[in-house]
C-alpha cells in the first residue's frame, strides 16, 4: 500500500512533556490529544503497548476504572512498529483497553477552494473493522471519514452492533452538508444507534470545525446534539428501540440476496482458513 | 416466493373506462394512475404488452414522442402472466418503452399507531435492477421503498448510473424523517444525482402523503424541491458535477475491497453462464 511506504519515511517519534502539550494553542486541535497537522502527528503519537510512553492511554484507562465506566476515546495518533495510525480506543470499567480501531478510510481529498489533504502521506490505514462487546452494548467504531462509507456501518450491523461510535471532525462546509446526513442515514439504514463526538468550533484555527456531536436513534431520529460550541451532552440510550424498529420495518429481511450481496471479507478469510 | 402465491389469488383483471377512472376521488391517489389501495390495484393494472389494454402506457408513449423527450413515468400496477407488479416505465423520445422497473423491495410494514401494510399480499417483487441509457443520461430506477436500501443505489452507481429516479409516496411521519434523508444519502454516498417524484398531499385521503418531489446533486445538495402542494419544478442537471465531486473526494477508490465487497448477483450469474 502506498501509504505504508510514506508512513515509514516519518521522522522519529519524539515524545512531548505534559507542559509542551498544554502550551499548544487550543485553536488548532482536531484529533483528541493533538493538533491535526502533519507537523504534529508523529510528535504526539503514543505507542499503546508501552505504558510509559502513552500518557493519553493511561489517562483514559484511569478515568474508566476510577468511575467504573466504558470509555470510547480518540482519535489519537498511534505509533506501532514504525507506522502511524489514526486510532480510537475502547476501555472497559476495569480500565483495560478492550479494543482499538485504526481508521480504515484515510482522508485523501482535494476540494478546490475548500480543503486539500492527504492523510495517507502520514498515516497507515487500519486493516479491519472494530466491534466490541461492552457494558454499554455491542459497539462498532469508526473514525471521521469512515462514516462516509455505508459498507462499514452495514458490516457492523451484520455483526450485531447496537451502536456505532464515530469520533470525527468534519469542517464547516462538509460538516453542514454531510455530518448529520451521514449519521442519520447510517442509523436509519441499519436500524441502530449512532453516536458521534466532534471537537468544538474555534474560528481562530486553520481548520474550522463543524462541531455538532450527536446521538441518533434507529429510525434516524436525532436524540441529542450539541451546537458547535464546547458542551457536554448526557442522553439515555434505549436499545429496545432497535428491536421495535426492526420489527415494524424489517429492512434486513427485505434485502434481496438474489440481486445483491454484501460480503465481509475478514469473515470470509476466517471461514476459509478454518476449512 | 410467498408473494407470488398471494398474487396469483387476485381477482381477475377488470379494465376501467376513462370516465370510471376520472370519477375516483383524487384524495386517495398514490400510485400514479391509481388509488393506493388493495381494492384498486388489480382494476387499474395494465398489461404493458397489450396496447389496447394499457391506456396509461399509450398516454406516456404519446407524450414522449410528441415532445421528443425522455419520460420516466410511474408507478403503475402492471399485470403480467397473472401477476401484479408495482412498475415504473422509461420512454424514449421515439415513444418506445425502453425499460420498466418492477419494484424490488415491497412495502411490508407494521408501525403501531402509524401504518400497517403488506404490499406483498398483492404485488410480486421485481427480480432485477433497472438501469437504462437515455437521452437524459444513464438512469437507474427505483420505486418508493426501494430507496430504503443502499444496496440498490450502490449497484446502480457501480453500473455507471448518472441519476437514480425514485417515484415514491412516503407518508407524513416516515416522509418527514426519511424522504429527504434517503435521497440525499443515496446521492452523496454514490456521488450521483437523485430525482424523486411524489404525489402531493391531500389531507382528505386515508393516506397523508409527504410530497416533496426533489432533485439532489452528487454532494448530497438539494438542487430543487417542491413543498407538499401540487407543483411543477424545472431544474437543470449538470452531470459534470459528478466527475468533479468524484475527483475531489474519490470515495469509490477509497473503498476497502480487502475488508468488504459488494456483489451484484445478477452480473455474477451472467458471468457464470458465459463461462
Amino acid at each position: 500500500m502506498g501509504e505504508m511506504g510514506s508512513a515509514s519515511k516519518l521522522p522519529e517519534h519524539t515524545m512531548l512533556s505534559a507542559s509542551e502539550r498544554l502550551e499548544l494553542p487550543k485553536s488548532v486541535k482536531e484529533m483528541w490529544n493533538c493538533p491535526y497537522s502533519k507537523d504534529f502527528f508523529a510528535k504526539f503519537a503514543e505507542d499503546f503497548d508501552n505504558e510509559d510512553s502513552s500518557p493519553t492511554i493511561s489517562l483514559l484507562s484511569e478515568a474508566a476504572s476510577c468511575h467504573g465506566i466504558t470509555i470510547i476515546g480518540g482519535s489519537l495518533p498511534e505509533w506501532s512498529n514504525g507506522r502511524l495510525y489514526n486510532t480510537s480506543c475502547v476501555f472497559g470499567p476495569d480500565g483495560k483497553l478492550s479494543a482499538k480501531h485504526r481508521k480504515i478510510h484515510l482522508f485523501d481529498v482535494d476540494i478546490p477552494g475548500d480543503i486539500t489533504f492527504k492523510e495517507s502521506d502520514i498515516f497507515t490505514g487500519g486493516d479491519k473493522p472494530t466491534i466490541v462487546d461492552t457494558d454499554a452494548g455491542c459497539v462498532g467504531v469508526g473514525i471521521c471519514h469512515d462514516i462516509r462509507f455505508p459498507e462499514l456501518a452495514m458490516l457492523y450491523a451484520a455483526k450485531g452492533a447496537h451502536i456505532i461510535c464515530y469520533p470525527g471532525a468534519f469542517n464547516i462546509s462538509t460538516g453542514e452538508l454531510l455530518w448529520e446526513l451521514m449519521q442519520r442515514s447510517r442509523a436509519a439504514d441499519n436500524q441502530l444507534f449512532v453516536a458521534t463526538c466532534s471537537p468544538s468550533r474555534d474560528s481562530c484555527g486553520g481548520y474550522a470545525i463543524w462541531g455538532h456531536s450527536t446521538l441518533v436513534g434507529p429510525s434516524g431520529e436525532i436524540i441529542a446534539t450539541t451546537g458547535h460550541e464546547e458542551n457536554v451532552i448526557v442522553a439515555e440510550i434505549d436499545y429496545s428501540k432497535i428491536k421495535l424498529q426492526r420489527k415494524s420495518i424489517p429492512l434486513d429481511k427485505q434485502k434481496r440476496g438474489d440481486i445483491y450481496q454484501f460480503v465481509d471479507e475478514c469473515e470470509e478469510e476466517k471461514h476459509q482458513n478454518s476449512e
